[in-house]
């Protein structure tokens, strides 16, 4: 009985509907981590010790808040726009997509990312990609728990944005989703280095070849994820009706 | 009589919309602070000597932009995302909150930050979590007549932004609340600071265990913000009809 | 007859709504210049020699970008968030808005203008509050040319974010307006100074005492404004029906 | 037959709605030219060696992310607000648009971006317009797959931004777009300049009278854009009604 539901959601994993949203969970987390990541490489090649002046971190977080607005935007009412394997993650936990679903998601956001990077290396000849790196000072431990922590406030506003009881404000959504991203960027990029998406942690570790330090943007980031998800359904603005309160599964394509 | 009425105004403090209310200005205000102080610590980390540098002062008026902008935008439909002690206390003059619950407002976004604070010094070893100091040349009336000022603004957007006769427009909102603060750290940063909230000004001073000027922060914020309520609510844009036209209180979750 | 006329349409510029729509003018001029001028003292006090470095241009166009954003989105739906005598002007050249109405929107601003820079130079002593200056190799004619041709731009996008056939997009035009005067700061900044707006250049003169170059900053946007209008009302989205397409007429509140 | 039916596609290219169109186009175009080419102008002016400096980058983004959010935001009812000639090459690709009228778009982008550049040599008197160059270790391949694969960025946006189906969140579509090319500019700044519409490349090199890489700027980013409006009408969201579902066509305004 068991094995015929999961049968059925695998099912309902590969209808054309769910493929086209694999497709633009592909297409946005490329051009996503394409900005963040070739944004990084573009600040070091202007000023090679780029990790020592504001202007090359303000760059870096316009690139992630100016990206991240932008494709969610065009993936909203295809994919719901999650763009970040802690996100999906999130959203799988509370429930508003099925496991099967969300192991496609992630398999297109991690696909996408490493492409992104390696096209990335390809095409600016002469130079490395930048990798995520943790400040001399910090342990795994802390680092992964900025990252946790500013992750939760990510994933809580991609919920809060998802509400179809927002009513008119729902059409901003991508904005805050993308501003909350660059502000947390301007805090932890000198520390952690802001990445907040395993996607692009994952992505650049794969192009330089070094997965150190990899579990610090997994292991935070999905676990602040998943709480965000289940405090907003649960503590903050739980749902009564029956209805799912929550945009973007792609089950439904608007 | 009044007693009963007091009573009764607390009951309505203590139900599970208005329980859920605090929550949300807590966690909004908790990312806000975490924003705004986490992004000022880590400008100090990539030039020591931030004070004095243009891009320093971009860096953190962006995070302060960015933030307000999402923070607002996840509480509007559940607190009024006032994320500001000075914001509620306009409220509260202006009547469209109790006072029992602007209190509890209050506790709220005064515990968020202290401790966001703290979360930030743990979190950012061997960093100190920056203060608001005042320029030199400035006098403390000086910089609480500027802070206060530039609260007028900052509460009056909230208030226009929180119009329900507003229409299409009211979408927008929370940028251009967001976009206000941003605005003003530019102007005040290198003078009073930028704070325009005294839950920020409070919790950097708890941590670093200096209350000094701490007063400059409530004063002007506070005159400012009631100030604007009263005017937008008695002059520029009254109210003829018997149901509040400001949206956001908390014993009406939308 | 005529005289008749006139006194109906100055009666029609004294009433409680218009009275309402001159102090929106106000506030939002006020704080519009108040970030922009205060923006440019912020940022000559963190780098003296300020006007030689990209991130001041950076940190005054950002300024004026959110601040503009903000201040007519506060005051869109009671004055229209005109903000500007050269707007004012087109809105009134394209019959938007009456003569007498008119007078006392530029008397608002005028007002407004120099009420904010002398606050500015009370609260933020020692420092002077910058006048709009024209580089060296440039006669006034030319930049009195690149500031009209910015105004042009700016007062087109508040015609097109004023119309009400845009639908939904309406709800964006505040922004549109805002990152239009950000976008032109970065162009005529190290030129002309970017004022696009004769009360901000007023303002600033009245407060340094010296009108040097004033007409620069009056006659070209005046003629772009107009020309904006004209070109947008007749030919650009000629209006084929008899009530105004135009929103924001202060004797229609909402 | 078929010479009839070109016959009565030109006469449609020619009507006075059309004709609107073309106009919008060019001043769209003319100012988002003015503002790319004038703050790369003004950031060389602040700082010589301007292409060594994160701040510059920074600068020159945010003028074209502002600029052409306000500017497609200005022409989006009207001509559909592409402004840039692959996106109409895309568009005509797609069949949301004729091959005359998509000519006519061309002429007037062309002739607006050769317009602005002159306009600008000659306010910003002593100052060369820059023009876009390719950094010294990458090929003419590389630079065109960089600026192809950002104008397949690019170019998505707009159609995802065009489409009906959107609902509210199409009201921030014209954001979306110019948040797109601000991050892109990011990236690409340094390597191959960031162009992502071969009207900007065009005008600056009329102006320089150096068309060297000029290809790299066409070919590029016509093929993206014709790439990413096949996929996004045939895969992503394909289209099931009969009417079409990208807003902007201008033989029909609003």
């Amino acid at each position: 009985m068991a094995r015929t539901v999961l049968a059925a959601r695998f099912e309902q994993s590969v209808t054309a509907n769910a493929l086209r949203s694999y497709l633009a969970e592909f297409i946005s987390t490329f051009f996503f981590v394409f900005s963040v990541l070739g944004s990084a490489t573009s600040s070091r090649k202007l000023m090679p010790d780029a990790t020592s002046d504001p202007s090359s971190l303000v760059l870096v977080a316009i690139a992630n808040a100016l990206a991240l607005s932008s494709v969610v935007y065009i993936a909203a009412n295809i994919s719901g726009g999650h763009v970040n394997p802690a996100v999906t993650f999130g959203m799988a936990v509370g429930g508003h997509i099925s496991v099967p679903t969300a192991l496609f998601y992630w398999v297109s956001q991690m696909l996408a990312s490493v492409m992104a990077s390696l096209l990335l290396k390809m095409t600016l000849v002469g130079m490395h990609v930048p990798t995520y790196t943790i400040a001399e000072e910090m342990t795994g431990f802390g680092a992964s728990l900025l990252e946790g922590v500013l992750t939760f406030a990510l994933a809580y506003t991609v919920y809060a944005a998802g509400d179809v009881r927002r009513g008119a404000q729902g059409a901003i959504g991508p904005l805050a989703i993308g501003f909350m991203a660059g502000a947390s960027v301007l805090v932890a990029g000198p520390f952690s280095g802001g990445s907040m998406n395993p996607a692009c942690a994952f992505g650049s570790a794969v192009t330089a070849g070094s997965f150190k330090n990899q579990a610090v943007y997994w292991i935070g980031p999905l676990i602040g994820a998943a709480v965000a998800g289940l405090i907003y359904d649960n503590v903050v603005f739980p749902n009564d009706q029956e209805t799912d309160s929550i945009r973007g599964i792609p089950d439904g394509v608007v």
